[in-house]
């Protein structure tokens, strides 16, 4: 007698901090995580430079994308034991969809977007990946990417990979806390999936899970004031940006710039999203990139000639971050300009290059999204409501206005300089 | 060489699930827990019978009490740290003030205070009580009872055991999550309690604490509705209520009825503060009334002769409750009457008694009460301001408005008969 | 369009703060679970008197079957998966026998066995309310007793539930960790439910689950030795075993005590085995009596004009508890005659009732039983080896030595003059 | 009216998901830890490559250095609360001893000793780090250093740094358990931290903390075999241990091989601990290593034109790890060679090369050793036992045997032809 299980050694298990343990429900999810595409995300960390701030926020999208397809198996559960019929090609598709919903993902994405890479966003980019692997798997992923895109038949199964309530947002709630230790984002996500229901092919809540819902709102909109969009945060990714726009400068003005072989590509040219799709070889040079290579550049870049890009990257490397204030209301125009004057006769920096150093932007956030996606509240008679509706105290329509905060950064010598 | 510590053996640690360790932090603090009006605590549960619903929800006012303890003892500290001047004697008596706090508290109060006990709250017994005990040490509690009752100068003190954002709110939502198993009340505690700070006399919130306050006050919101306010918690407490004024309306007619023999006094009388504080072996016969008589009586009533008492009694104890419905606007006479018909004429309940069978009621509450207490932000740069308008968008003015919840209880049995 | 699930609304979900939640699985289940025999066991405390060390102990037998029924599902759903047949009549069958398997407990049993009921286990009494709700369920309960009974050919089904890896003690050890607050108890339940398998028949572990089973093991000698035996919860339990020898030599001597309904039986008489299978009218009475008849009791005894009876009482309401001594030889003749005598001197105790006052006893445990219910690992040749030699360095042939350990009780106000 | 703290926002508060928070205690601390020696360890994970097999292990050796302080702090406070004394300048100096204990970790610092570092332990790099700081500082490290190196007259200074008892080793189970969701390893830190006690000037633990102890051996022992020593993680760093051989062998051969910057000296030539003490430079350049020069190193060399290093590289990346078995017996011979030939036959791996691809080694840990810094525990009586003997039970001088693990490494798609 033999151990049954596993004779191809693809069911395994894996330990999660969050969840406790993560099945592999079946044999192709195992041959997708082990794909250097899926490899490639134990590199990339879900919060970029959010560990500067939370020292424990080191996880990665690998690990997120393992924990939405748990939570996701949960929900296609409660769902079937509820009577609505979702196949086994339905529901290993939607799981199939949720794990590979962020491949697209580089290291430091929303930074890239913002520097390097401008015209490509991550969701072009998972879409590619997964048209690639369907080919690879010879057209098993093909109802995958349908519910990825909406195009299924089923709409809820897409709801349940993108949507204001998706799988997606769960785990990374629940990951995000676990690992930062910010408490506030912590939600009842068991009983959120233990809710869900469907009405008119929508994925909706039943009525007694309201207030859970509300907390989800509440929740997600603190983990953005205190994780995401927190100030120091900010500060740290507009240092990223900046190091990564004086990289390109040079590395187009010709300067002589190490740059790690698999980042070149991107400093020096601007790719569009059909530059991906008809060139393989650019899709798998992006693959090879990892949070590894931006590093590595800016430890190299740290001893550059080019005083603006070593100060940035030493900055960087010794957490010596921009000093940043926030404001409702914008910053006058004479306060930036006594700032960049200080910048440039006291740290001699040229007028060309202030923009490196002073920085003035705005970054905004709502809880909820009133138009896209709503969330539903069923009643026991199988009305429908907007959670903004159904609430009977949280403003919810307040929450969804978002919230701008103005924000200046300026290096923390400035700072006494300023108060004299 | 013998180990020094605990010669007296007083300074003891109690194992909490919650906070992990409590340390007794002065011999007296010792003593008066081990007074037998302290100890009578371990014997009534901190949520009456809240465990109907969650059934791990049996802890006790005497935990919560260690509960506080500790919390306020943590910020005593954090305050030292910043600067605030706390003498021994201020820490010890304000340490003392929140650990009797409750003390007061008789089983079931709310219940009781809506039923038999009706002229006195429980607020007025714990000073009573206090008041013996600073008898018994020697005026020793002078300083507590000041501080419990604001006749100390230093009003912060008080409001450490007093106010919105007291130690006895934030251990009593840690701990009734703990025990509930409702994480939706989990409160960042350590954060809010590090982010205290004393402005003008009051105790108040650094700035970058304030969506842990936000989080608070939703947080306590939702344990309302989802704990305390529970439906069938409400449903659960009706019965309760309808047992007592039954039996006190039998006791008071004289007709025989086992009563046990501390609960005894309180069916056949109405007492007044006055006769709490003139009669001391009144306060000594309240001091020993806990859960269990309850219970017993219970017990013992589930075979009395008189039908509806014996009827009520074994529903509480097997869990039979009445079904609920709750709604925002009253409901109408029509559908009450129609209720009470149904009651009396299948259910055989004459006219004077349906009212222990039928109930229609309100109940209320909110989560931020802006006219008392109010929670103060302080900025950097010292200026206060109302957490209900220093917030950017949990729109807390709403949050104050009391949300009025109309019900009406009646036999799951009369349901079926409804619906037809 | 209405909600389709719970048309019967027996299919609820429980809140539990170990698991998150707990469903229930069928609609017998619930019904089982709303029987008056179920219902009572929310009055009986998991662990007696434990919450006078721990005060979180508070939980129930009630929550206990509750959660080992939870694990049990988990179980079957993982033996199913890894292609065991478990039919649905025997998974519904098995899972009733394990929520069941404690119904026959009585309040403080162990105690109870120990003082006024002395020739009835508990496990007798379990069996004795299963065959009658068997009868009141017209024979849906049979293959859950003969799984109960060990008298079904899959014996790995009857192993789930009694042994030394059953899913009655996964659950106790986690639930009493999460309640007291010994962190030492925590297991990792979930690891090993996911190592379970079965060979010849019974239930066994995969070889990499070797490390959780020893953990498993220390843990629950831990336990004991922290919890179960913990020398002042054992100084309690003597306590109340002496109140109740009392009020049964008092009772049978004719002398006046009053005695709650339901225990005043149990005080007077001594019941066999026969006696309740034959009698149906004292099972039922068994089954109303819970642990607050016995509080009640003891308040009731508290004022008894029998001096050592109240005495007695006095100091388990206060907590006033014995002063113990353990050590691993016996205690002297002549030490425990020097106690004796002082109690008699100085408390002016006859020679007749000083074995109410100072006892000595020995207590005894073992972490694993080498004899009983051997745990075998399984390695992924199919071989098959007990835990104990599995091992390669916990000694667990040592581990399953019984460790005893000698006691002496006496007030603690001996102690002053034993020191002198 | 301002904020008085923090006038040097050096006071600084961080969030650990592992204690909640960690407060900065003094300003030296916060400027050691901005120190870029210091954050340097945020780039240096802290398993190593142990977060392939569970993929929560990411955190760093800053973040275990922040703990371990933390705990420090506790551990101080009890002793001072007991009676000991710990001058102010002491506890200042411990603390920033166990903060700075692993400061000369380099990456991967195990197989870094095992390939290319060969003649130099981090315990050494971490004193001449020391070295350094303390003359950075002015001399401030002194009594640091000394109670580090055991040359300062309180041995049980010592001792909370470095012991078998030691806060680092609390701090890492905790740390190492939380990260990876091994729950075998979480320990009941604060119990233990409040049993301890100075008895002869050792860091002892009272008696009653005996089993706490107990259980922290035994979760260190799992943790060894479940996390450090698990089959997976011993074979993943074998395939980084010979890449690291294989690339300093071909930088030896002058062959061409691009080599991150602060990677390349190591790679060229063997440093001594003279060498590091009398050059400045090479100090600096270790200081500036971290794990991102490895990542990047191995993503470059998997397009190397050495297949084995390409080999070896590609598929550290792509996760495609050694097959290992594990045995307590050594391979015989027959085996290793049987494995050899296949590797060379099969997989045209020449005899020089096999090495890299066929392993042979062993792994060892004892639970306790006997023979180092012993745990002692004291009685009431103040009398010393080694924990070894004071357990009645848990044999713990069989825990303190080593047991040996003989493995052998390979190919996966060797495994099949194995088979045949």
């Amino acid at each position: 007698m033999k151990i049954k299980k596993n004779q191809t050694n693809k069911l395994k298990i894996f330990n999660d901090p969050v969840y406790g343990f993560i099945k592999i429900p079946d044999e192709i999810i195992f041959d997708l995580i082990e794909h250097p595409y899926f490899q490639r995300l134990r590199r990339i960390k879900q919060l970029g430079l959010t560990h500067l701030v939370y020292p424990g926020a080191l996880h990665t999208r690998f690990h997120h994308g393992l924990g939405a397809m748990h939570l996701t198996e949960q929900a296609i559960e409660i769902l079937r034991y509820k009577g609505f019929e979702i196949t086994d090609d339905e529901a290993l598709s939607v799981i199939i969809a949720i794990l590979l919903h962020d491949i697209g993902h580089g290291p430091f994405s929303h930074a890239l977007e913002r520097s390097i890479v401008e015209n490509l966003g991550h969701e072009d980019l998972s879409e590619i990946f997964m048209n690639k692997l369907n080919n690879e798997f010879n057209g098993e992923l093909q109802l995958s990417i349908d519910i990825f895109k909406n195009n299924y038949h089923k709409k809820f199964l897409h709801q349940m990979v993108t949507g204001q309530l998706d799988m997606d947002r769960l785990d990374y709630l629940n990951r995000d806390s676990y690992f930062t230790g910010v408490s506030e984002g912590v939600i009842s996500y068991d009983r959120i999936i233990k809710m869900l229901y469907v009405a008119n092919d929508n994925l909706v809540v039943e009525e007694k899970g309201i207030y859970s819902i509300e907390k989800f709102i509440v929740a997600r909109r603190l983990m953005y004031w205190q994780g995401y969009l927190h100030k120091t945060v900010i500060s740290a990714e507009k240092l990223l940006i900046n190091i990564l726009k004086r990289a390109k400068e040079l590395a187009l003005n010709g300067d002589k710039i190490i740059v790690p072989n698999y980042l070149s590509p991107f400093l020096k040219n601007s790719y569009s999203k059909h530059d991906f799709e008809s060139n393989h070889k650019l899709l798998d040079n992006f693959a090879r990139l990892d949070d590894f290579d931006f590093y590595t550049a800016f430890k190299e870049w740290s001893k550059s000639e080019d005083p603006i890009l070593s100060l940035l990257c030493n900055n960087l490397l010794n957490r010596n971050l921009y000093r940043i204030e926030l404001q409702t209301e914008p910053f006058s125009k004479a306060y930036i300009e006594r700032i960049k004057d200080i910048a440039m006769s006291k740290l001699k920096i040229s007028e060309n290059d202030v923009d490196y150093l002073v920085n003035v932007d705005v970054t905004e956030n709502h809880a909820y999204d009133i138009n896209v996606d709503n969330i539903f509240i069923i009643n026991k008679h199988g009305l429908l409501t907007d959670i903004a509706e159904a609430s009977d105290q949280l403003n919810i329509s307040v929450l969804s206005t978002p919230v701008k905060k103005h924000y200046i950064c300026y290096p923390k010598t400035i700072k006494m300089l300023l108060d004299k």
